[in-house]
């Protein structure tokens, strides 16, 4: 699940590794998300979720939802979203008014090729944040491009969440666009080229039905599939100048 | 930290391992705790808790209002509140009326006696819930003394805290009147008549300040010194017909 709608989603800025919260409708959606699934009949053993509060603070709402509190929870920084470097906080339609519609797609939408990177002294570099003390500088990124993305979060899938899915754990994975195109370019082979075109809704669950060796049996949006359509598209819609 | 008040704590009834949740005041009291921390200067590393809602509610709580949603949390089923046997789920003050003051002071303030056990098709009892799951079936108790309590709590304090206190990591534990009175006992090497005597208030940070052996340099109550004593004394009323 990609986490509720953000104060930063709503003010349409670059959030990357920004804490930014949830809305009032982002802490709707996840309250949602946790009641149809809990009336689906769906339960999980194990949680992973970012050091990020949006996808925290989602997994929260839905656990409470679901009367499921006590489950173990994964803090991995690795499931944190793209890091989108020197364009943190800056707002989308206005980048694209300066840059131009197309400078902000390649940014937003090529697979090799990052937005300028923070400096090393910009204060909204991650170094000093405690919830990164135990890395090496060198895994602290300044930008990052999808590819390198995908490069930060498969080591999660394999060192992790795929040993305990095979283990035969039920997963709840709330994280967040950048991160779950990792995980879904993997599980269902997209190529480069078309995973920078699929949009994950906000607060929707999506769900993986995996056989032994982890590949999709299925997966499909749990839920109300107009929603899922319409938050699918304003995703799309996102880093345009009007 | 013992967690906010209770809605049964409200309702002056034996919880036990009964899921409960907060009440406003209990919510009010955990993010006061959390403002309290943060503005003298507290941070942690990692986090414990038990499986009910009202102690990880608490820590939710807490580290939301500390900015640290982000922190590693042990759910540990060992912390959970003494169990509280046949006697979980009625009114303290009623129980008072039926069997005395002095038979219920015997239950809650004994050391060894236990209340009556639940039956073991009671459906009071924890058998069926699936955060026990991982649990033998005589690891689940049907009631509990303190000393019981002890004993099951100890085991946590072993193995997983106070490996992680002597690995140099600062931590928060979220727990309930009773596991916290079994840690208090040990650090503060308490004896088994005193220890029933301790009350400790709903919500209010207790700090331990501990050397290289584990030996408590000091500790005390962070915040109003003043509300502490009255919350203090509200724990030690309850349970009186009146």
């Amino acid at each position: 699940m990609r986490h509720g709608e953000s104060t930063w989603n709503l003010e349409n800025r670059f959030t990357g590794w920004t804490d930014v919260d949830l809305t009032e409708k982002g802490i709707n959606e996840a309250r949602q998300a946790g009641r149809i699934l809990k009336e689906a009949g769906f339960s999980f053993d194990l949680c992973y979720t970012s050091v990020l509060k949006r996808a925290i603070r989602t997994l929260w709402l839905t656990l409470d939802e679901m009367d499921l509190m006590w489950l173990p929870v994964v803090h991995d920084w690795r499931l944190n979203e793209r890091h989108y470097g020197a364009l943190q906080g800056l707002n989308k339609a206005e980048t694209a008014a300066r840059y131009g519609d197309e400078q902000v797609l390649v940014w937003r939408r090529s697979y090799d090729v990052p937005p300028n990177p923070l400096s090393a002294d910009d204060p909204r570099t991650s170094y000093d944040d405690p919830r990164y003390a135990g890395l090496k500088r060198e895994q602290i990124p300044l930008t990052e491009c999808l590819k390198d993305t995908v490069a930060r979060v498969m080591p999660a899938w394999d060192d992790s969440i795929a040993p305990a899915i095979r283990a035969g754990k039920q997963i709840l994975i709330s994280a967040h666009g950048n991160s779950l195109r990792a995980l879904i370019k993997s599980l269902d082979g997209i190529s480069d080229q078309d995973i920078v075109g699929l949009n994950i809704p906000n607060g929707q669950p999506l769900v993986y039905e995996l056989d032994a060796d982890l590949k999709p049996i299925k997966s499909y949006y749990l839920g109300d599939q107009a929603a899922i359509e319409a938050a699918m598209k304003a995703v799309a819609s996102q880093g345009k100048a009007k």
